[in-house]
């Protein structure tokens, strides 16, 4: 994925639409759980097997929402100045200390409550 | 960004815990939408202006609840074939009718307001 | 619920710890949501029967998370001048008017899903 | 607020369009969420001091935001036989423990941020 080709496109969108001001990092951090929200609220009501079989409407629906997060992260990402890809690959390498393969094998509990 | 070299990652370490069952899209989702809310959390007491000019403890705090959300949406995206780079530019142009620069110069309202 | 005394309550500690300039409305809203989140994580790798089934320590949990988002809602209310229990009547009669007995019955599609 | 009948015409509107198996915690937790969300879209534009004048228009669509909120809230606390008053008396008393006014004057650091 050419991040910074996206992110300029996302520019000139917000440019053309004078929309920096409102596009603050704590309103982007907002709008991004907004839409975090509506994807929620695709999968409310579907069972966990229903939510593995979509259908193609659902799919749909789903698929921009995911875009509109995304859309938002890279925004985001572009007026703090971070780099995501190495921010990701940095926070696999401490969820990999936290979530210990021996400690987290097989259940899914948060990383403070492995040990009980 | 390799998304799929991520994803790959992303698979391998649900693998290696056992975590596939709890990897269903709806609980993604809602894994998703926990990590928008913690980043949600690090900007909720600051102003506009604080949120521009994080501090590198703040940032660094942004940066890897920005990971988290990116993680979790590369898993939910690898778990229904949904492509992001396409479903981003493909949500761009929707918004694009949406929100076209006449109606939305300078303004941030939702598109079924701009009308009012 | 004596949602006045709580209230009171909630403006006294904030008054003593001098918080009333975080607590904006805008603020307070995204507080509710980072706590609704948290609520969210609470559930996110259980089954639905689990959910159903909670053990003491998880119900725990969640019964604070639920009161943290209860403690913003009563407290943006309370900024914003807003009737709670008049507007929760208010929202459950429209919420018949669009989900219909005839047509929602046995499903639960968004309203403007429902002729579908 | 009589909580109790809130939650019984709740609970005859679930009946009535058989929405019962629709309602277990984990999705009532995600359709709370989702509402939050929701909530939270009402203000992302918005400077501080917007939030604090809402227009008749705004204020209207947060009231019933945030009574979507609350209808999900009372419905949850209903299916897990939590006590909303109880609870939130008794979070608030956590509350006073971890935010001591004398850490907590004035800045809004989480509990864990306090002494640094």
């Amino acid at each position: 994925m050419d991040i910074i080709a996206l992110q300029q496109k996302l520019t000139e969108f917000a440019n053309e639409r004078e929309w920096n001001e409102f596009h603050t990092p704590k309103n982007l951090a907002m709008a991004l759980a907004g839409e975090a929200g509506e994807l929620l609220a695709e999968f409310q009501w579907l069972s966990a097997e229903q939510s593995c079989a979509l259908t193609t409407q659902q799919l749909t629906a789903v698929k921009y929402e995911m875009a509109d997060v995304l859309l938002y992260l890279l925004r985001l990402a572009d007026k703090l100045g971070v780099d995501l890809e190495q921010a990701a690959y940095e926070k696999i390498a401490l969820n990999a200390e936290k979530y210990t393969i021996a400690l987290a094998k097989g259940n899914a509990l948060k990383y403070n409550q492995l040990e009980e």
